[in-house]
C-alpha cells in the first residue's frame, strides 16, 4: 500500500501480506487485535539473531560479556532509538487516550512496535528475511560495539534510571557477612526509598553483592513500570 | 566417533564437526574451553523456536499466556528432564571436584549442557537443523501443552523450589497500602529466612503484589544458584 511505502523503504523490506504489518503497528490501546503477540515473537527472534551475531563477532568473549553486550543492544532505549530512525512513531495506531498523551513518542511503545515489526517480517517471509532485517537495523551498532569496559553495570544503570525519574539515589547496606576469611559471603541490601522497595544480593564480594541487589532492583522496577 | 554414536542416535542428529559436540559437553569445571558460550547461543535459539511453535499452535492465546507456556517448557527442570531422557549425563565432561560431588546428575549442569548441544547443532548445520532438533526434543511436550489454568504461578513455583531445597516456606507480609479505596497500591514483602533474602512487590491487589514479590525472589534465587 501507498501508505506504507516509505516505511517499507526504510526497512528495506516489502511485505507480501500487509495485514501483518498493520497488526504489528497496532497498539493494544487501539483494538483487541493488536501487536502484543507479534512483539512476543519478534523479541525472541531479535534476542537470538543478536546472540548469534555477537557469538561470531566476539570469539574470545565470555558468555557473561556476550550477555552484557546483547543487553546493551536490545534494551528498550536502543530499540526506541532505532524505531525513531525509522520514524515508526508516525505509523503506530493508538487509541484516543494514548494519542492525546503523546503515545506515539513514548519509548516503550516505539520499542514494542519495532519488535512486533520484526515478528511480522518473520511470519511474512521466514527466518532468513527476519535475520537480514535485524542485521540491517543493527548494522552500525554491531560494527561499533561498545568496549566491554564501557558496558554499564547494574549499579550504574540503576542510578541513571533513578536520576531520569528525578528520584534520590539508592542506598546500599551490608546486612551480613558470613563464612571463613577465604570464603566469605556478603549479603547486601539495596533500598530505593521513594518507591518503598528493597532488594538483596548475595555474593563472595561486597561489590558483587551490591551489583546483584541493583540488578534485582532493576528487574523489580522494570516490572512495575 | 564411536563414542557419541548412541547419543547422536537419541538426538537424531549426526555432527559434521564433532569438536562442536565435545565443546558442548564440556563443563567449565573441566577446562577453560567449555560450553558456556554455546549455552548462551543455544538458550536463545531454544527460546525463539519455542516462541514460534507456541505462536502457531495457540493462535488465540495472549502474549502473557504464551510467555507462561514458554516458561513452563524451557525452565531448568524441563530441560534437565529432557537431558535425562537423552542420558546426557553420561557424556558430560566435568572437573574432578564436580565428578566427586555427583555433578553429572545435577539439574543445572544437565540443563545447561542440553542448551549447549542445541547451540552446537545450530553452528554445525544452521537454523533449520537446530529447529528440527528442538521440535523433536519437545515433540511430546508441545503436543500435550498444559492448560493455561494449570500453569504454575510464581508463588507456587517458589514454594516448590524451596521445598525441593528442604527449606522452610517463604513468608509474605503487607508492608504498605496506599491510595484511595478504588485505586489502592499494595506493597508486599517476601522473605526467605534461610537464605536471608527479601524482595518486594507492588500492585493493585495484595495477591498480585505477592506474585510480584515471589517472581522477584525466584529471579534472585536463580541468579545465586
Amino acid at each position: 500500500m501507498q501508505e506504507f511505502r516509505k516505511l517499507e523503504q526504510r526497512l528495506a523490506y516489502q511485505f507480501r501480506d500487509e495485514a501483518l504489518l498493520v497488526e504489528a503497528l497496532t497498539h493494544r490501546s487501539a483494538q483487541s487485535r493488536n501487536n502484543e503477540r507479534l512483539e512476543f515473537l519478534g523479541d525472541s527472534a531479535l534476542n537470538f539473531v543478536i546472540a548469534d551475531e555477537l557469538f561470531r563477532r566476539c570469539p574470545q568473549e565470555s558468555e557473561g560479556n556476550l550477555s552484557r553486550l546483547r543487553a546493551s543492544l536490545v534494551n528498550r532505549a536502543s530499540l526506541a532509538e532505532i524505531a525513531r530512525e525509522l520514524q515508526l512513531g508516525d505509523y503506530v495506531r493508538l487509541g484516543s487516550g494514548e494519542i492525546k498523551s503523546g503515545g506515539h513518542r513514548r519509548e516503550s511503545i516505539l520499542a514494542d512496535t519495532l519488535e512486533a515489526v520484526i515478528g511480522a517480517v518473520y511470519l511474512d517471509d521466514g527466518f532468513d528475511a527476519c535475520r537480514a532485517l535485524i542485521r540491517e537495523l543493527y548494522r552500525q551498532r554491531l560494527e561499533q560495539l561498545p568496549a566491554i569496559s564501557e558496558l554499564k553495570d547494574a549499579k550504574t544503570r540503576l542510578q541513571e534510571y533513578l536520576q531520569g525519574q528525578r528520584q534520590p539515589l539508592p542506598a546500599y547496606r551490608v546486612l551480613d557477612v558470613s563464612g571463613k576469611a577465604h570464603d566469605q559471603q556478603f549479603t547486601v541490601e539495596c533500598v530505593v526509598q521513594e518507591a518503598g522497595m528493597k532488594t538483596e544480593g548475595q555474593a563472595g564480594s561486597r561489590r558483587q553483592a551490591e551489583q546483584q541487589a541493583a540488578e534485582a532492583m532493576l528487574q523489580l522496577l522494570g516490572k512495575l513500570s
